[in-house]
């Protein structure tokens, strides 16, 4: 069995080379520099920890951690365009350094090559992995509409915004999981399983991510506190308090859309603390944590096995920083 | 066998319900409406009659037939955004009506589904179709780039543009055949001859597309004449003149960049007679008619089976409209 760091490395070495052909540069170097500014690399690692659950590691598993690394970044290469977000990891996005049209174009050859990784696997399984990767990829697509819709909306509520999320960032994760299973061998009701374990993991990580942006240690979190309350993002914070807050709160909020950085990062703690906010929050991560550990249990397969995702969901789920 | 406007019809029929699910409208309905703008369809129609060639039409290739038609209609959406084109078929594009990033979204969804209806064939071939289609798919994300790297250049040579034709329109077409056929049982040497075909073909119909847009009959053309000209668009027609064009004609052809819209059409259309070049790409034309047809005649099946995709080549390449 295998632990995180030795999986990320492997997949590290793997993926560290060119996946496109030379030409034309104008379309391939642009999607090749996204790919190179490096990342966590979470998907592919869960895609090997679900086929190492149940079995060796074989070739079909590599390939297929390719395949999701893939599709994550054409979403990332995407969203970014959506965003119009000017830097991913401390670097310019495809958009802002090759132009939108490109950035468009490059997204879409990325996901492409994602298929084709899909293609080279020799398993019996090809057909059902396909339909798995394909609902995923358009329940991903879906939640980054819901995302767009919701940035703009009055009102959104915590089941709303709990499908959004999991649409958005935690199907990807079940689903890694899930396709390394059904190459490992394993039957539905293990494969079902490891997805709902990857689903709340999913929930349970982005609770904590919304939670660390306001009470996280800036030094070690490596983003300023307060970033999702300044650029007025809804995330499981805000959407419960303006599903709990009162009149008088809802008009501070209000008031607190156009002051100065600072104030409004202050006020909207304020605001979190006296709404009970902070505290629920911290519960509904458990919850999601406790559902995520107990899908894992229920897993039927020797329990040594499971060690290694253990530790990933310890380490992905007790980070302070 | 079945003719174009049989299969056409039959296809408009199958093709003409919702492919998405209802939730979240906001990106579904956009998709919808985009397929709902029509077209020619004659990407899935060669699904059908590369499959009819061989044997009767099966349920896998219609759903290949749609699977092409939404990876075309997925390059359109893009392509639309990345050309700021405001209208397709006379209604307003996906962006223009929904905004870029939806659009974005839109296109990323119906690619996707297009993989969907992959993934339900019952073919043992599935491995084989999907390889091609990935591989047809990355050319015409390549020709798209080339298109666009192109417009902003001084000097393409005709070996380049040619390529670039090649891969943004011929290769689908050419892929849809083969598609076709490796679900109708044929062989290695059939499948690569119906390709050629098919490749051969699509070239042809270009060529006769930039020459129709600026000597076709402007009331069965539908389009303005001289439209390319007026856009300042590289086309068989500009790609040559500039090939073969002296100093003097080349600083005409800088003057005329600047003239009223007239003198420009007429301007160049001068010139184009003048350089030979509107009897050559007459030439051209039936250069690559020829060879579609010499492929066609290659593949080994009785004769009277071709008899559909004879038809669809005079009817796509007679054409004085």
């Amino acid at each position: 069995m295998h632990h995180f760091e030795e999986l990320s490395a492997a997949f590290a070495t793997r993926f560290a080379k060119r996946h496109f052909p030379p030409h034309p540069s104008s379309l391939y170097d642009p999607a090749d520099y996204f790919l190179g500014l490096g990342g966590k690399r979470i998907r592919p690692v869960l895609c090997l920890m679900g086929n190492e659950l149940f079995a060796p590691i074989e070739e079909d598993a590599w390939q297929m951690a390719i395949a999701v690394e893939l599709f994550h970044n054409f979403t990332l290469v995407h969203d970014d365009i959506m965003d119009r977000a000017p830097l991913r990891r401390g670097k310019p996005t495809v958009h802002e350094k090759y132009g939108s049209s490109t950035a468009i174009l490059a997204g879409d050859v990325i996901m492409v090559v994602g298929y084709e990784y899909i293609s080279r696997i020799g398993s019996p399984h090809l057909r059902r992995i396909l339909q798995l990767y394909n609902q995923t990829a358009i329940h991903v697509c879906e939640g980054q509409q819901l995302d767009m819709e919701f940035e703009s909306r009055e009102k959104v509520s915590m089941d709303e915004y709990l499908h959004m999320i999991g649409l958005k960032t935690s199907v990807l994760l079940a689903a890694s999981l899930q396709i390394g299973s059904i190459l490992g061998g394993a039957g539905l009701g293990n494969q079902d399983k490891i997805y709902q374990f990857g689903k709340n993991l999913g929930l349970a990580f982005q609770i904590q991510d919304d939670y660390l942006d306001c009470y996280g240690d800036a030094a070690k979190f490596g983003k300023k506190v307060g970033g999702d309350i300044l650029a007025g993002k809804k995330t499981f914070l805000l959407v419960k308090t303006l599903d709990v807050a009162t009149a008088v709160q809802r008009r501070r909020i209000k008031e607190l859309e156009t002051a100065p950085a600072d104030e409004k990062i202050a006020g909207m703690l304020e605001l979190f603390h006296h709404c009970g906010v902070d505290a629920w929050v911290q519960e509904l991560k458990e919850q999601y944590r406790q559902a995520a550990w107990q899908s894992l249990e229920d897993i039927a397969v020797l329990n040594s096995r499971k060690e290694p995702l253990r530790q990933l969901t310890d380490m992905l789920l007790q980070r302070d920083y």
